[in-house]
């Protein structure tokens, strides 16, 4: 677990008057992503063999196929760089690998460990056969042009999950109550007022992942992976609530998760309701109170 | 002008009671930026000098040198693709060329126009000798591990203007005041509840430029690239609001255009504070009604 909060020195200005003293504020730090062979889990400061391998944590469990290459990137490969809190790195890059679209299942990742010379970096490796991520500036693009329209068929046609058949329905009230239940998880907001939330429910109502970050996509890709490090991919009758608003990208998210419903305290875009219809996801908004807004697949909400 | 916010079906539900009707969303969409040749900002679909160079938008006025080649990367390259709200492109494709560190005025850039063989796509040609930026994902890193304090001084090197001997200062009661100065100027966000703004003022809080964006990234690196295209870089003696929360880049987009003051509506991270430590970048947070907190070089503040 990472030092979510920190005390920086700040002047309070109330009512014209000036006070000094320490404020706690949501700690952002950048991580390294790296993609290893399996193999090289094992320090590469010292022989293979010479030393144990406990500071690899295995997913879910999973024996390691040590020595097996990974996909078609080099190991060795920074896969990104990203602003995120610390804490629940490993969670936060499985979650990555999935809203990629690299990975759908625990046992795609062969391994993952915090690179013990290095800051803020995790290592990775990918079972044989599982392709590493393609380099997200360019994951959207064709050759020619983009537009909304040929990216939401885009995001449509690589889903594994049929999200879309997803049989679950939500009472409005357990949606209604979703923020409240997620902001009582929320530890390190109330001392920060600077972190983001994302919460995976049951279609009763009951958290089974509640992650914070200062990044909203981050805090949704660490309750994404948390769910695939428990082999709970696809997500199945499950509802995620976010504390912000809902875009493209966390659609994406959801439906590559296999997440049937998002439910957003804020306003959704344009193209995150057109996602959600292409995709069969229902997109709640504006949940406040007792009142909401439906923007797809009201069908599921009883 | 794009289209900033666009209508969908949304069932509302209150108090129990379900209402079909038409909602104003925020637009979203996405943008590809292209670095091109200045020569070929006449279009290729047409052998070149039989039309009229009249869909390239010179920046600043300034003539195009045709036929020069731009810096390191291959011209035809992808830049970036990045989620918008349409309108104001020429501002965010310069504004984040400034963000990225790769111009500091006008003249760096020869040409922009929208592509007129497909939607949403920017080509942009720069001047000779001004070397397009690296890919985003592996921007700040070395080639082993990355920290906070690494990357807060790393840009503080990257630097082009002294942002810390900017000698402005600004009264409590004009800060406390630029909240509401942004929003009466927000004219998409009424209608939807979903867009960022950023505005950059003077120290006397008159307002020189404002922006909205679904990203609060983009709406920032809009109103940068507006004063870029008007020769107003660096952006001496201003403050910029934004409506959100202070995250490290936002910071490093502030002290790349030579901007002294950021407020923010909202919480900054740790990182975000010491980054305007390390840059001497007067950094406000929770600026609400009289009340604000000033996390670095508060000296600036009347």
């Amino acid at each position: 677990m990472g030092v979510v909060t920190d005390r920086r020195r700040v002047v309070r200005v109330r009512e014209g008057a000036r006070a000094a003293r320490p404020d706690t504020l949501a700690v952002e730090e950048p991580l390294m992503v790296r993609l290893v062979g399996p193999g090289d889990l094992v320090s590469r400061a010292r022989p293979l063999g010479a030393v144990p391998v406990g500071g690899v944590v295995p997913v879910g469990g999973a024996a390691l196929p040590h020595g097996v290459l990974p996909g078609a990137r080099p190991a060795g490969s920074t896969l990104t760089v990203t602003m995120r809190t610390p804490g629940d790195d490993f969670d936060l890059v499985a979650g990555w690998l999935v809203s990629e679209g690299a990975v759908t299942a625990r046992e795609d990742i062969a391994g993952m460990r915090l690179c013990p010379d290095e800051d803020n970096t995790v290592e990775v490796a990918l079972a044989p056969g599982v392709e590493a991520p393609r380099q997200r500036a360019f994951a959207t693009t064709s050759a020619c042009g983009v537009c909304g329209s040929d990216t939401v068929v885009e995001v449509r046609a690589a889903l594994r999950w049929p999200v879309a058949r997803d049989a679950v329905t939500v009472g409005a009230d357990v949606i209604a109550a979703l923020p409240d239940l997620l902001r009582e998880r929320q530890r390190a907001f109330d001392r920060t007022g600077g972190l983001h939330a994302a919460g995976l429910f049951t279609a009763d109502g009951e958290p089974l992942y509640v992650r914070e970050d200062v990044g909203r996509h981050n805090a949704v890709d660490k309750v994404v992976g948390a769910a695939l490090r428990d082999g709970a991919l696809p997500a199945v009758g499950t509802v995620l609530q976010v504390s912000g608003r809902a875009s493209f990208e966390l659609v994406q998210k959801a439906a590559r998760a296999g997440i049937p419903v998002l439910s957003a305290i804020s306003a959704p875009s344009t193209l995150a309701v057109d996602l959600a219809e292409e995709c069969g996801l229902t997109l709640l908004g504006f949940v406040r109170g007792d009142s909401m807004n439906v923007y797809t697949r009201a069908d599921r909400l009883r």
